[in-house]
């Protein structure tokens, strides 16, 4: 059974995965989308109520019903390095792949319906409180009095965006920014903004899920930070992140938040408080480790590879092997 | 509880399911996210473990944990008809809304995921071969010699697009052709190519499934029919569509679907042949019924509204009542 990544090949946080399977001997397709259908072609067949599929790759060949697992890395746009690419061709060679690989019975990781359902900040935040967790209050809204109000009870506020990333390509990260006193909000009512009760922190926390294997790190706010500098992607900084223990609580409202989000893989960010209370930021389902890995020394990418080598479920309607040949 | 209807203030179709709740009393908000921030507005706040959101439209005011059931129509894009629009405040827009309304309890007709994920043709192929839907023998390759091997087992084929309808605004539909024999194929190599064997069909068959209820239509093939007219869609005929029973197999087949699929509703097309059975052709969550009523005098819109009126759900976390005002 065979582990298919789906990356790009600049990938380079993925090689440290592939470095790990090819270590246990576990048979490993790596392919980028954006070939279709230059270097990767597919092909699948629906007859007498039975699907046959297969992929082709770098000169290897594997059925779609010997596939283990997907990890869905960094994948390009299908076909988006085709002689003549178009949002078309796109489109349809997106679903023929994707469209064929749901019918597996594979392990995710992370499922593309559920990764899409991640992004939703605000299904984010509900979520968090649902799993319990700490959340910050917060308000999204389109209303200025709404705003003025949540400013008068929470002084002290962050805005960030209500998506996350700005959408062009590469996406743009827009910083979460402290809210300045006396703000008016009139201009909120142009578009959705997001407040947020501000965490005086003094320490980043990252942690990082892979199944229910949770590894923590923790970078500490200087005491002479500026407390304008409240994001933590765009704060220069030299303190390293440190490898932390997992409070109990947050243990659990992250197990808890991952079932329910069904989600294999997730990168949390907290604010850690002057109390040690973690507050919840936001759950990144394809979230860097890489550096993190490379500050702590845990072992991420080992998690992973385990995880994705781990034993295939149980698959209902298997019709062939995995080395049936394909014309 | 209040049912919520998403969709352009131009859809007709709509206003045949307002009527039926109007009728029995049920109270409707319905609105265009194409409309915020203008005429829409929108405001949730997190706080102390809980959620509370509000939607405001033509003068309306709804809680969001009001919400007896979402009818997700034809909604415009989120923030389109904005002064300033952009696909960075649609995005923004976007996330703000569905992401508050994830977050509530109430029943979707039909669920955003669920939606996205039954686009996919080559997932609906295989999804009715599990339900014990008859599917005709399909092939999706980007291997020309896949496609002749193909053709030579079945020689009489029809090639349809993978994804549906043409990627642009609004989407276009791309009509089912023949293929002429002796085709070469070589084509295949450069995109995804669906290639179906024909159905020689004696009728059409629309069903159109409303939670349980099943409604087929059926509308004849003329004897002296084109056999290279095979799309329904593109065929001018004067036939019209008459009510038609479902078989057994057909509704067990259908409702195992749409419970996998998780839709609460599906516009499903099959060819019915000589020997009467009916084949699946695709499943369209969000399928056109006004032409069946027209023609059939069956009761879609009414069972529409019976659904989106249904009791509504337990919801965990409720928090304040539909009434609460907005600042």
């Amino acid at each position: 059974m065979t582990v298919l990544i789906l990356t790009s090949d600049q990938d380079v946080t993925a090689d440290m995965v592939v470095v790990h399977l090819n270590a246990s001997g576990v048979p490993v397709v790596r392919l980028d989308p954006a070939d279709l259908t230059g270097g990767v072609s597919l092909s699948g067949e629906y007859v007498h109520g039975a699907f046959r599929g297969h992929l082709r790759a770098a000169g290897r060949l594997v059925g779609m019903d010997g596939l283990r697992s997907v990890w869905v890395r960094r994948p390009g746009a299908a076909a988006a390095h085709a002689a003549a690419p178009s949002p078309w061709l796109t489109e349809e060679s997106s679903q023929a792949l994707y469209g064929m690989l749901r019918g597996t019975g594979a392990r995710w990781m992370n499922h593309p319906d559920a990764a899409r359902r991640a992004r939703h900040k605000p299904w984010q935040l509900r979520l968090a409180q649902r799993s319990g967790l700490p959340v910050p209050a917060t308000l999204i809204t389109t209303l200025p009095q709404a705003a003025r109000d949540f400013a008068e009870r929470f002084p002290d506020l962050v805005v960030k965006p209500v998506s996350g990333a700005h959408p062009q390509e590469p996406p743009r990260a827009v910083p979460t920014s402290r809210v300045a006193p006396g703000t008016d909000f009139a201009a909120v009512a142009f578009g959705p903004t997001l407040l947020q009760r501000r965490i005086a922190k003094r320490a980043d926390i990252r942690l990082t899920a892979v199944g229910e294997r949770l590894l923590a790190a923790r970078k500490e706010t200087s005491p002479d930070a500026d407390p304008d500098e409240v994001d933590v992607r765009f704060a220069a900084s030299a303190t390293p992140w440190t490898a932390a223990g997992v409070p109990q609580r947050i243990a659990d409202g992250v197990r808890a938040y991952l079932r329910e989000a069904e989600l294999a893989y997730g990168a949390f960010d907290f604010a850690e408080d002057a109390d040690g209370t973690w507050w919840f930021l936001e759950c990144n389902q394809s979230g860097q480790f890489g550096f993190v890995e490379v500050d702590t020394g845990q072992p991420i990418a080992r998690a992973i590879a385990g995880w994705l080598a781990g034993p295939a479920p149980e698959r209902p309607g298997r019709t062939c092997d995995a080395g049936t040949a394909v014309p």
